[in-house]
């Protein structure tokens, strides 16, 4: 799987590569910076996930390159924006000063308003007849009902007390919406019938929840040095997790309760799931 | 005109509406903040352009709705991002608070954010064939190589002597761009001739350029009443403008010399042309 994951993980940065203006091109300074944030040493999970799906649908993993590319340069533009003082106010990402850090404030707005407007350039440059459906999915996903709604949730959780359901909810919008796209889109752009569309949107809905805890438990018990960021930034921040939810036992059990249903969705799609059940298991096994 | 003016931005206001999440859906104040945004007063001139495009094209207006609507939450978006702290600091927008001073700085990020891709997403609701190449026309506009980039390129610019041509260079991108965007998508999306299209493209070159220039002129000559904002404030911050590199005279016989091009062009389209013709001459009579 290795092998598989290394392979996947070039041909996403290739497919990047292409479609992002290179930093000898005016705006010089903009260009690098959107750059610096989308080649950040990223794992490229939600690139991986939309490859998983092509492969658990029949499809040749190439034919969802610009779906995988749109979607990883939605998440590059999104945490761009969560880093900025007025956000989450985070000076390293990955290890490396954030982009607001390493550029300036405005730039690092730029970079991300820019790095938006060439996700949905790169995802209709594959010339699919589904492109309109493919922009709508997209746009749902990042937007004001989708990851963009969510961070706004998250942000007035701050200091407030939410219910488990009330937890739940923002995330399945904050980082849920972009994995059950990056899953989804696939099916959407090449036509799926319905059960395949069902099973992908509920590993989706699983996999992104046992994503998000498994974060905000790494939050808890992982160094500085394996997040490449503070450890325990979250609850410093006074920010809702569900470690301070529901304790940490009971997060580490939920989220791998949230595997399995995942993993047993797999069973309804008629391709290869072997990278969609390794990526189930790596959400909450990976310690960063 | 002034009829068929009210006729017009009673219907893209109609059409905003119908697009824009309400807010009693949630995440609430980040749709208050959307709406606040887009519902300020604006004169929708982005939209008459494309409606002006329309008639001239001898489309019918309401074909070109969702383009209008479109390029105007682009325009609504921007506005939010430039006036933050990081960007042009300014805390009145047409005479009342900025996003960032009636609801926070945060949740005028997320706005503009999620005014971007809603404006793709309204783009596509119209069901067009040619979807794909309107997002990639649209991207282009927006993006680092249209107004992001004309904004990046803007802000390195404060405290530095512009030559003409690199000031002209730089509202080609941070204005022109999406002016263009909303004259030519109609063309786009329905199929034009190239000299039509080419007709369209140059009036919206000298258009926005001579819009631009009237901006600076403006800030120079108009009162803070008038402007909704506070006269000068391009000068106090060091911004380069027309009139502190041509002089205020040669200013604004070069947008006069603009709009006169602007309108050579249109007697090269096929349809009714007034509305152009009439936008050509409001881009450098305009008071605010």
């Amino acid at each position: 799987m290795k092998t598989r994951i290394d392979a996947l993980t070039r041909q996403i940065n290739g497919v990047l590569e292409a479609h992002l203006p290179t930093g000898d091109v005016a705006p010089e300074r903009l260009h690098e910076a959107m750059r610096y944030a989308v080649f950040n040493g990223g794992k490229r999970i939600r690139p991986l996930f939309s490859y998983g799906a092509a492969s658990a649908l029949q499809l040749e993993e190439d034919q969802v390159d610009t779906v995988a590319a749109a979607v990883e340069l939605i998440h590059a533009y999104s945490l761009i924006h969560d880093d900025l003082p007025a956000m989450d106010d985070d000076d390293l990402r990955r290890g490396k000063p954030s982009v607001h850090r390493q550029f300036d404030e405005a730039l690092a707005i730029l970079a991300g308003d820019a790095l938006q407007a060439l996700a949905f350039r790169v995802l209709v440059s594959g010339g699919s007849e589904n492109a309109g459906a493919a922009v709508t999915a997209l746009a749902d996903a990042c937007g004001s009902v989708g990851m963009a709604g969510g961070q706004a949730i998250d942000l007035a959780g701050v200091g407030e007390t939410l219910s488990l359901d009330e937890l739940t909810a923002m995330h399945r919008l904050k980082t849920g919406a972009l994995i059950r796209c990056a899953l989804s889109l696939p099916a959407l752009m090449y036509g799926a019938d319905d059960d395949c569309v069902g099973a992908l949107s509920q590993y989706g809905d699983a996999v992104g929840l046992a994503f998000q805890i498994h974060d905000d438990v790494l939050d808890v018990e992982g160094s500085t040095e394996e997040l490449g960021k503070p450890s325990g930034s979250d609850i410093g921040s006074n920010k809702p997790t569900f470690p301070a939810c529901i304790g940490l036992d009971a997060s580490r059990a939920m989220a791998a309760r949230l595997v399995q249903e995942a993993r047993d969705q797999l069973t309804l799609l008629p391709g290869d799931t072997d990278l969609l059940a390794y990526l189930a298991g790596f959400s909450v096994e990976r310690r960063s």
